[in-house]
């Protein structure tokens, strides 16, 4: 289908005003947050900005019977190239549809379409005294259909899970247009096991297996207290141990955070006022509940830790435990500074380890590290053995661009060799495809039959997830 | 196939000490806990006692050469007719293959065989001071492959989810043999959002896609201390609005109950020591954590729940816990004893309701129950909505029989009418299958090709979930 007639079609279906065709405009959809997207141009041939399901199923019926790829966005903060349109087509820019339908606090859930930014229904929630506990970390950009079609999790899961286990139903374009709802077509029931689990068939699925135009999510009361520990460790091993025995104590924090020794010279360099001392690694942990619990809970905390660590430093007080935390917050943007002049990109950051291995997995990260004279900046969810590595480059120097790549499949293959994950929340996207066999033999078979069924002529999302001939 | 050669090809894949052939034999796999197994016998013709995943993964080839339906079985202590063989063949029973291969307490996960029961799994990570958290109630019976394959709950479910949050990973024999591990093939990591979720498309599906052969799940730190508070309310809508007021003050419980009057009746007729005083409603709390929070919270409970309610007690020494979970505890047992001679049978037993309107389907199934002048005890986890109502009848008189189908019947119909599902947690089997289109609409004919595609000859566990023609 000629260009100018694709974009038309849109126009007719979702209103001239929606749809975008400017080369800027498709230069600018060419993006998102992986460092794939900034060395590889994948541009849309149209863009439609979309807020009614009806229309998206009007868009997918046309795109089906036509075989036009499409790809749906959210805020573009992905990281694995999952929201760029690897093979040209329609992007559907769903971050405009913000809308939280509701809010049925007596029930324990809301109703939202996917271009709710997280902060912005956590923000809603707040008077209710409720909460959706998966905090992905970049908050203010992550929309809830983002989060959905990656499972996101972030800094809570230790204790609150994945998105996964919060999404009660979905409102869902198929690639042929139907629309469907999982969970029960009316449903407000906070739990059913009728029939097979279709939810979870498509959070996570990356948007590989049809639009989510509609989540049904479960939310919490919110705990009344928090407390905020820090804690600086010259050994790795120690740091390890010590997230071990705080388990073993029967403590679940809410999030266990780790800064190793170039994440603590990042943040230091990026605020000197933070005067971390040096050391080789530094765990963070965030304890909730009610406050008689996180008192108790963060006086064994402190006992444990002290064993092994020095500056302990517990805090329940507001502004002490923003000081605290500040470290941490500061991570993402700091990381850069390591290196003059040089850029943090996304690749291989987001490993996951088994908990007992992620000391040994700090160190061989170093020695990959050393290999390539790269530096990377290591900090991430240790509570669950989510690893965040950032490998701090010149994007214009070819050289360290090629020895990124090599140091991420480096990386990734450390995460299978360890019994872990190539990637524990960011998802697959364009870039771990090459992982997807090793990783899961041959149930990728099963996926791949799956996806035929659910995309016959495989229009949805197309070149990510599912590894191409010969990867 | 001829019955004595089909026999004779399992003693030769399995063993002749592990194939049972008498009638006696069949009629003993015929029953599940169900009613509908008790009305209508539906027997394997051999039963393969099995702990083998390449003798299944044998089985399961010969049955898919030549469409032998397979039906997998736990303890059979479901109450849809889930594990009864619907359409004859070969019965799989799973419940000897009780190993626990190895609690990986470091990374907070145990890997199990399906046949190992719920209490037995517990007791063995008391000594790691962990707990895997769902708690079906029949903790003594129910195997861990049937609550997998159930995505089972029961009473911790409010603050602790179900099964399906804490499953890792599985091992599946597919329909035609192939042996899949879902959740990466080596992994022993705590999270993964690599590739579609495969695992939770075989939780809950109650063995129609594949024989779950091994499970790894999710474990965690074991609460230090736990509070019982019970409480009587004269009005059914108090004891709806003290649950909702108890989320709204942030308290999370481990699980709420409620007995309805004739619930406490039976109570009281079972064990008269217990002298209930006459209410409409009984609910009873649980709340667990460190010691000073489960005081915390106890004691805003009381605050909460004595509003609204009569004899309110608060327990946080053992024996009295234990006193007061009681009625609770002999329910099951005692709910019989509301009509001489009679039997509870299970029908319409685990319907889930919104929150909001639980006390309104209370009044409602009374009125049923009245209308078909059955007495049904009501009783269940109110904290998510889930209710158990279980008709007290003598099941050889035909009249009272057809009464409590139809009784049964018009619970499932208001479930669906208030928003929420014919089955919160024991499955939809054979007994809900006519519900599957009213609950889902088109979503069903999605369901219908996924099945297809992982089964494509209708071999596994045929008759249950899927409607069958004019349902």
């Amino acid at each position: 289908m000629g260009l100018n007639s694709l974009a038309a079609k849109m126009m007719e279906i979702a209103g001239p005003e929606n749809v975008l065709t400017s080369e800027l405009d498709m230069y600018t959809y060419s993006y998102d947050s992986s460092f794939h997207s900034g060395l590889v141009q994948l541009m849309p041939e149209v863009v439609v900005k979309v807020k009614n399901t009806a229309v998206i199923a009007r868009i997918m019926q046309f795109a089906f019977a036509n075989e036009i790829p499409v790809t749906p966005r959210g805020a573009g903060s992905g990281q694995t190239g999952g929201s760029v349109p690897a093979n040209k087509g329609i992007l559907l820019d769903l971050s405009c549809w913000d809308m939280i339908e509701e809010i049925d606090a007596k029930n324990l859930q809301v109703m939202v379409r996917p271009g709710v930014v997280h902060s912005r229904l956590n923000q809603a929630l707040d008077p209710y005294n409720l909460f959706f506990p998966p905090d992905p970390g970049s908050t203010k950009m992550a929309t809830i259909g983002g989060m959905v079609s990656n499972n996101s999790s972030g800094l809570r899961a230790v204790k609150y899970g994945n998105t996964s286990q919060y999404v009660l139903g979905l409102e869902v374009v198929l690639p042929d247009g139907e629309v469907i709802v999982t969970g029960g077509i009316s449903s407000r029931a906070m739990k059913s096991v009728s029939g097979i689990d279709l939810t979870r068939l498509f959070v996570g699925a990356e948007g590989t297996c049809g639009i989510i135009t509609k989540v049904r999510l479960k939310v919490l009361p919110k705990p009344a207290a928090r407390g905020i520990l820090t804690a600086l460790f010259d050994r790795l091993e120690d740091s390890g141990e010590t997230v071990l025995e705080v388990f073993q104590a029967g403590i679940l924090p809410s999030g266990i955070e780790i800064l190793d020794s170039t994440a603590i010279k990042a943040a230091n360099l990026f605020k000197p006022e933070l005067n971390i001392p040096v050391a080789e690694a530094m765990l963070l942990f965030e304890i909730d509940g009610n406050r008689p619990s996180v008192e108790h809970d963060g006086m064994l905390l402190q006992d444990i830790i002290k064993k092994r660590a020095k500056n302990v430093e517990w805090a329940t007080e507001k502004d002490r435990m923003t000081k605290l935390w500040e470290a941490r917050g500061v991570i993402g943007s700091a990381s850069a500074r390591v290196k003059e002049g040089a850029t943090r990109v996304f690749a291989g950051e987001d490993i996951t380890i088994p908990l007992e291995k992620v000391p040994q997995a700090l160190k061989r990260i170093k020695e990959i590290a050393k290999k390539y004279g790269i530096i990377v900046v290591i900090y991430g969810h240790v509570g669950d053995g989510n690893m965040h590595t950032a490998p701090i480059i010149d994007p214009a120097d070819r050289n360290e661009v090629q020895k990124t790549l090599e140091l991420a499949h480096e990386i990734h293959r450390l995460a299978i060799e360890l019994g872990g994950s190539t990637t524990g929340e960011h998802g697959v996207g364009i870039v771990r495809r090459p992982y997807m066999r090793e990783e899961h033999g041959n149930a990728l078979d099963l996926m791949l039959k799956l996806k035929k069924t659910l995309d016959p002529r495989g229009i949805m999302n197309p070149g990510k997830i599912w590894p191409l001939e010969g990867e």
